[in-house]
């Protein structure tokens, strides 16, 4: 590899709950290589930090390149974050708490680094690399163990008041539904993510037996969470009125082929005349390196003038 | 009044689907007259177009002045409006598609028109007349015959890429629930309209005979509907973080006391932590008028530079 373009690389870090993905890009986005390794919250704040440092450092080392042609970190972190402080606000699944994030991995990187809500650093990849960045209204959504979104609006990330906005997760479409983690019922997430099929598939095998067919209750649970997708759909659509809607997350990369056709139509069916006109509803292709690409994006935006 | 300030009156209209209402303002909002008229959307297009006319032609005689010292006219109407153009894409009310408002209305007037969403007016009213036009993220959500809402994004009215941003009455919040106008079921404007308290009335009465106390089981349905105008607020806040949320409309009007705290109360229990921090839920004092100032703002807004 070159030397001019060594001086150029970016360091896109997506942070979870469980793991930490850290992947080293091109100033154009081509990923050279990647690092993983476990997040263990319970250790604490601190000690994460130096986890998700020794990630980027071994990402890096595999790249066989140094830290000092890095020019900017992106990071994207499941919680609540303010953008211009790299603060993360909170972090229900690290237990964190304004925990200055960005400042505290700058002092351990010495490279710039720039955070994000992890929804929102996924849909920023998405729509930076999958679409250009031309939607000027683009809503990601991302079906995984649990559900989350991030919001392009006027060509930019959207956070609103709180810099919570996104949280489709716990949008309510049966009021009197199953129950969901946050404590309430029939939250979309409760209806449609992954452990919300597992659940009712596991309660209707319980139910039934073993006198009906396992494969057909699967394909039902599923359909029926590709049902509540194309509901949520319709619903933030009729809200949102966005160009384009990406699907992502876990749920989808493995089930796209049985649930998408189905979210599609349910979507349809369920918008007020006009709003669905040119509509794109779509699953992305990113898949596992959605968070690392848009957080690398993320890194790239920001430090563009540096 | 002095021959000054007549040069810089606004008017300002409120489209429905039964009535046209007409407002002279000041250029500093002040109320000057109203003129009505029914809309008789039956008769058509055009013959809608010259009752507005003659609407705000009446409304400026109350006025003891006359159209040539009007600087402009704004008109909320019920349906996607394409702002630029000041064409009604579509009106289901006044079954009107691509309908071309304003250039019809400038014809017949002499003055220049602008044309909005009736619901995006409204917002765009309060926001600047009971706000100051300060909150960068605000709601307004208006619960009568039907239920709409208009959104302030980044300080300006935001209308998303077909237009049509704002569609809450027809967001789903039970998916089994009572069957909507729409053809869905559950809608929120089918659990807490005008329509859908007084259908729910009704059933009650009819169900329970004369068994049980009217006035206890009317305040249950209203009741009832405050539930599902919190929860329905509570999924808005989770997916816009808002730093306003202002209610108004003909049920708010009227119900004011016996639903605002319920409805508060409801959005904190459902709301996602921290979305919630700082945003205030409130009611608009505009009542009847908040379509014909909103109306002026607009006018005001587009008719600065002229």
């Amino acid at each position: 590899m070159a030397e001019a373009s060594k001086q150029d690389l970016i360091v896109g870090v997506d942070l979870g709950g469980t793991k930490i993905l850290a992947g080293v890009f091109t100033s154009q986005l081509k990923l050279l290589q990647t690092a993983k390794l476990t997040t263990k919250a319970d250790r604490g704040f601190s000690s994460v930090v130096e986890r998700i440092a020794r990630c980027v450092l071994d990402a890096v080392d595999e790249a066989d390149t140094s830290v000092k042609h890095v020019r900017a970190v992106g990071i994207g972190a499941p919680g609540a974050v303010d953008p211009t402080e790299g603060e993360v606000i909170f972090a229900p699944n690290l237990k964190w708490e304004k925990a200055p994030l960005k400042a505290e991995l700058e002092k351990r990187l010495g490279v710039p680094v720039f955070a994000e809500n992890d929804c929102n650093v996924c849909t920023l990849g998405v729509h930076e690399v999958e679409f250009k960045g031309k939607p000027r209204e683009l809503l990601g959504i991302f079906l995984g163990t649990g559900i989350g979104a991030g919001l392009i609006i006027d060509g930019k990330l959207y956070g609103g008041f709180n810099r919570t906005a996104g949280e489709v997760g716990h949008m309510v479409l049966e009021v009197n539904g199953p129950k969901c983690g946050c404590g309430n019922q029939g939250c979309f997430e409760a209806l449609a993510s992954r452990i919300a099929i597992f659940r009712e598939i596991s309660k209707r095998i319980k139910d039934g037996g073993k006198t009906i067919l396992t494969d057909k209750l699967v394909e039902n649970v599923i359909e029926e969470a590709a049902e509540y997708t194309g509901i949520a759909i319709a619903n933030l659509v009729n809200i949102l009125s966005p160009e384009v809607v990406v699907l992502g997350g876990g749920i989808m990369d493995a089930l796209e082929d049985e649930m998408l056709s189905i979210i599609v139509e349910t979507a349809h069916d369920y918008a007020m005349p006009g709003t669905m006109k040119d509509v794109e509803i779509v699953a992305s292709k990113l898949g596992d390196h959605a968070g690392i690409t848009g957080a690398a994006v993320l890194a790239r935006q920001h430090a563009k003038g540096s």
